[in-house]
């Protein structure tokens, strides 16, 4: 009989989400009526609409695959030079950021990279992953046999947990002992952290002297308030002055933006937050060609070749439609829009944040992401203040430990919803008084 | 410094479809003006336009996401239930196989699944692969670390070949030592041969004896000539006998035709190539849930909670827009062009499998599949003829020995072109003579 993969069954039976739908749909059953009240605020999916530039530019896409004479059948694996070029411009080289077209891989969203990424990675890497912490970056050491037998806090053997607390803001700093492989995300998923430029900066140092390699999740650097994407439009501004778009800012929104990372960073991108293409699907790694890692032996060799050829072989690259979709958010147009979601969601997220404030809740996070991470009220563990939530006043949240040892205490409150549901919530909460 | 996985430097430098591009490329820079002659019948992408009722769909669906009250995020990751169920009834149940909708998972596109089946498969596994193959199975066991070093015929240790040779009409039976997976393709890419149903049985009892797993690649099945898909559309044959739809063929379209298969086969198919979504990008797993695999300690358990689990992990499913193109592929209107499609592609593998014939070359596949598999003449190698054929008629096609030792000495021309093309390669190939 064909052996399994075994290190699957090392992963935690109730993966957060699935958990939260559990209670959730148990709940709806027994009181319907409450049900109806329901706002979700729990997986951070978006809710408004596409934007128009990335709707007609997919529309015009399909029609091209309708004529003979502008049908295209497989595309780069890499992704279209359209796309990439578009990427590498707008998102790092108009940001005196040094990447290369060739240097960017468009996928099908950068869930699937940070799983992906590990088919490149040997075996014998010690990884670093902070905690709380987004699960798919341990889930998928796990299933790559990274790690020893899980624990009991639903941690795993052989990780290496960095604690984000309120004591250090929620961005770790880099550990004593040696680590191979860092995951980093910022502005962070739960947490709503962001690191500032010295902060990364002390960790480009950690990996210069321990030859590691960061993993940098920037899926949501579109909501970095000072983001450039927030400044005038050109032509729009009333003086010359402002339509400078600001490059520098305290709050870096790429890895790449901190000197020396392009020799020990890879960058995950993705359009899922920016353009509310969580359903459409497509996001992006940035693999410097300067990244080296080594052999068993010693020999150093360059990463870039191996993930070509990851994606040559085991993939042929996105949906053209998508890919024409996702251009069409560089456009003037698009860039507009987005800017328009990103405010509209960051809106929510303000209301969201001062509500909890009105209540005396601890709060961090939603200035420079769409999420709030909240200190549970009256020693509550997170699942107990979930309980509440759910049942009292009707509004699903995370659960902190869902995410992490560290998350107990904490709930995550998403900002992705309309703003009539932002704003109900935010008059719920003052029932949980 | 990071380690790398070492597995990817075992893998062959030059990998088929980019050095046929490197001498095609090279030639079209000495020579522009045969390269405004050049044909290509190499790779075996579509190039005819998307069917109408996959377009309109997927237009509806982009404007759905345009609007709050239709918008849709993240969906199932195992795929939408309106494609899975259309998928199960049209391609299993309506066929009398018994497949039920949760069977199904929605990818994008059966490459990609060749290689992600091995996440839930353990590294002790014994795989068998045919020769010449489909290079992506090959590679993706080296890249996984399945087997030993590359030998200089471009195979590799650790693997066991089942040769595929005019003697067996290119169909293996099953080994005599013990393998736990075995890859087969029927319809075969690249020779075109199809498997019989005594033929497919005799690999069932094989799998039953050494409880082995089979990795039935199902990609061209509409291509199968006796396939249902061609038979008259319910109300338009004349009489009430020709609208029956034949299920049962001596060539069978799915493994799970044969019995016992549920219990030791999983099965790829794509809509790259019924409906030309090579660009667009979408094809699906069918995993039994009453599949069982091995751990080391001999304790059985199905396969179907860790592919989902897998698919829940890794990634987040389709975009929407491609799975209402797909589950439009299934609506009468969809089939019917679909089927126009096909007998397009089959009209020009007619004309250029008789031309071959014409010139005297032995001929096999091109029947009930897209491709043409040729005896190369006057015992020239495949590079050397696939040389002749680009220099002298300005006509791309595959050499055989790129698809593994046994490929020697053919060549495999692809039907996936213009009738216009086809034709005009017909005549080319007189020249060759």
């Amino acid at each position: 009989m064909a052996y399994l993969n075994e290190n699957y069954l090392k992963l935690h039976a109730g993966y957060l989400f699935p958990e939260i739908a559990r209670r959730v749909r148990e709940f709806c059953e027994k009181d319907p009526r409450a049900a109806e009240r329901l706002i979700r605020c729990g997986i951070g999916d978006v809710t408004e609409p596409l934007p128009r530039a990335a709707i007609e530019a997919m529309k015009g896409a399909i029609e091209e695959l309708g004529h003979r004479e502008t049908f295209r059948g497989y595309g780069p694996e890499q992704g279209y030079e359209f796309l990439r070029s578009a990427i590498a411009k707008h998102d790092y080289r108009d940001r005196k950021i040094d990447i290369a077209d060739d240097e960017i891989f468009v996928s099908d969203g950068s869930k699937c990279d940070c799983g992906f990424i590990l088919d490149i990675l040997g075996d014998q890497n010690k990884v670093a992953i902070t905690d709380p912490v987004y699960p798919v970056y341990i889930e998928t050491n796990v299933m790559a046999g990274h790690t020893g037998a899980p624990r009991k806090d639903g941690s795993y053997e052989g990780i290496v947990y960095l604690p984000c607390t309120a004591e250090n803001n929620f961005v770790p700093e880099p550990p004593k002992e040696h680590v191979d492989l860092v995951y980093l995300c910022f502005p962070n998923n739960p947490t709503g952290a962001v690191a500032t430029r010295e902060q990364l900066a002390r960790w480009i140092d950690y990996t210069r002297q321990h030859d590691a390699l960061i993993l940098f999740d920037a899926a949501y650097e579109a909501y970095i308030a000072d983001d450039p994407h927030l400044d005038p439009l050109p032509g729009q501004g009333e003086e010359g002055a402002e339509r400078q778009v600001r490059v520098e800012s305290s709050i870096p929104h790429s890895i790449f933006e901190i000197e020396g990372a392009r020799d020990c960073a890879i960058e995950f991108r993705s359009f899922s937050k920016i353009g509310g293409f969580t359903g459409v699907r497509c996001g992006f790694t940035v693999m410097p060609k300067t990244l080296l890692a080594r052999t068993d032996s010693g020999k150093k060799l360059p990463l870039h070749p191996l993930w070509h050829r990851r994606w040559s072989t085991k993939a042929n690259s996105v949906s053209y439609l998508v890919q024409r979709g996702a251009e069409a958010l560089y456009s003037d147009e698009g860039r507009e829009q987005c800017r328009g979601l990103i405010a509209h969601y960051m809106g929510n997220a303000k209301i969201l944040r001062e509500a909890c404030e009105r209540i005396g809740l601890r709060v961090y996070g939603g200035a420079n992401a769409p999420y709030i991470w909240v200190k549970t009220p009256k020693g509550l563990t997170s699942w107990e203040l979930f309980d509440r939530m759910l049942h009292e006043i009707n509004v699903v949240v995370t659960p902190g430990s869902g995410f992490g040892a560290q998350g107990e205490g904490y709930f995550r409150i998403s900002a992705f919803n309309s703003r009539e549901n932002a704003e109900e919530v935010a008059r719920r909460l003052e029932q949980l008084k």
